[in-house]
């Protein structure tokens, strides 16, 4: 039986400490062939994006690492359509630097990858460390953590490759930023909600000209006990099942009921 | 009573023929107040990105017609915190050029700007010219089939207005790129799914570095008779009633019962 591939890939660059643990984890897997293809830098918050208005290259930087200066998503297609010598059994994403629960899945260039693995049939999962703040942990410290996130996404890994995922479903994973014996367990989550807390700075360059500067602020989260917000800050790991079906089926009735649409136009 | 205040914003870009029709066809609403925020270039594919890296910038154009150079999420940020003088009754976005169907949804700008507007508590739509190619069509046949689009997007505005959303959901609307007395009516759809085929240009640069090429190749969709993509194709406008929640709730328990969770970890 050939060996399972698995493609690593992530948002915060093929440099980041989040992608090295992981990688390194997943060769602790065994019998694998693990290969990362990453973005040259930070690529943060880009979402779903795919680069389509100019070409991307791919450079191998050592054997089985190569870098794209593109997206997440980019680094996903780019693999499996052009790098890989075979379909991955496993796309995974991470260890991102930041947690990515509620509403904020859908900037996440972590979950963007993993979703984008799940458009191209392949399971995927989507793996960060909540710590609070990039600052807020001595970097010993934080990379400690990282391996233990690392531990755990072997543990998902392991189950996903033995036991698959439902169709069209990716796992976003949820790390409590602590040490691996302090966390109590896992919890299969729903996505929770943030009530919106968007601190916009605003400055003035050398000119006076303003300028706005985003991601400040703290969430304010809507705190269900179903929620991965909840179980991380309990102290779980939280996985949560997502789909790219943003499809609200309960307001289907409601509009077609309340707007008597099929008069309308005809 | 205060004017309703409509906020309209796009992915391709302030000066694009779509947001120019869109605005227009907002102003025949009658007492209300149009201000548009839009990028300053074309954005497609963005996702949900949100600019944190670096600052923005906002530029009056003319009166009421702003451009930043950002996201289309960036601009409902920035125009709802920053710029508008109150909160706006309705977050309008596109008209955008070609179709935002299927799995699609989660790569485009266009229904990013609307999601932000959901996460910001505002009733939002996405309005997109299903127009097969960005060349099939003479301009001035675009530019009409803008023009009637824009009539469709006044009746779902008025709607809007006049009805409320369900909660924490947006409308993804896709009018088909035909003559207003050609269209059929109006469907309420659910998200389609999308078998990809991703062709990838393979190109080499004056230095003989190959680079890659994404976003050509023909859509492969699986057509229910539900779903957007049906309804377009039979020349329907598709209204889609979207939400962020990504969880897939039907894969919660099949996760939970398969891998015996609660033993991890613990």
């Amino acid at each position: 039986m050939r060996k399972p591939l698995i493609l690593v890939t992530n948002d915060d660059g093929v440099h980041a400490p989040g992608i090295i643990a992981l990688s390194k984890a997943m060769k602790t897997l065994g019998e694998v062939d693990v290969v990362v293809v990453a973005p040259d830098r930070e690529r943060s918050g880009v979402g779903h994006a795919l680069t389509m208005h100019r070409p991307v290259y791919c450079d191998e930087l050592r054997d089985g690492v190569y870098s794209i200066n593109g997206t997440p998503t980019d680094c996903v297609v780019i693999a499996v359509k052009k790098i890989l010598p075979r379909r991955p059994d496993l796309v995974i994403s991470g260890i991102n630097r930041g947690a990515n629960l509620g509403d904020d899945v859908t900037y996440s260039g972590t979950v963007a990858a993993a979703l984008e693995g799940t458009l191209l049939g392949l399971p995927s999962v989507a793996v960060s460390l909540a710590a609070n703040s990039r600052f807020s942990l001595d970097l010993e410290a934080l990379d400690r953590h990282y391996h233990d996130a690392g531990e755990v996404a072997v543990y998902i890994a392991r189950l996903v490759l033995e036991r698959g995922l439902p169709e069209d479903t990716l796992l976003n994973v949820n790390v409590p930023s602590r040490p691996l014996s302090e966390i109590l367990g896992v919890r299969i989550t729903c996505q929770g909600k943030r009530t919106y807390d968007n601190a916009i700075q605003e400055i003035k360059d050398p000119h006076g000209r303003i300028h706005y500067w985003q991601g400040g602020g703290t969430p304010i989260w809507t705190k269900g006990t179903e929620t991965d917000i909840h179980a991380v800050g309990e102290g779980y790991v939280s996985v949560t099942p997502l789909h790219l079906d943003l499809t609200n089926y309960d307001a289907l009735s409601i509009i077609e009921d309340g707007w008597a649409v099929k008069g309308l136009l005809s």
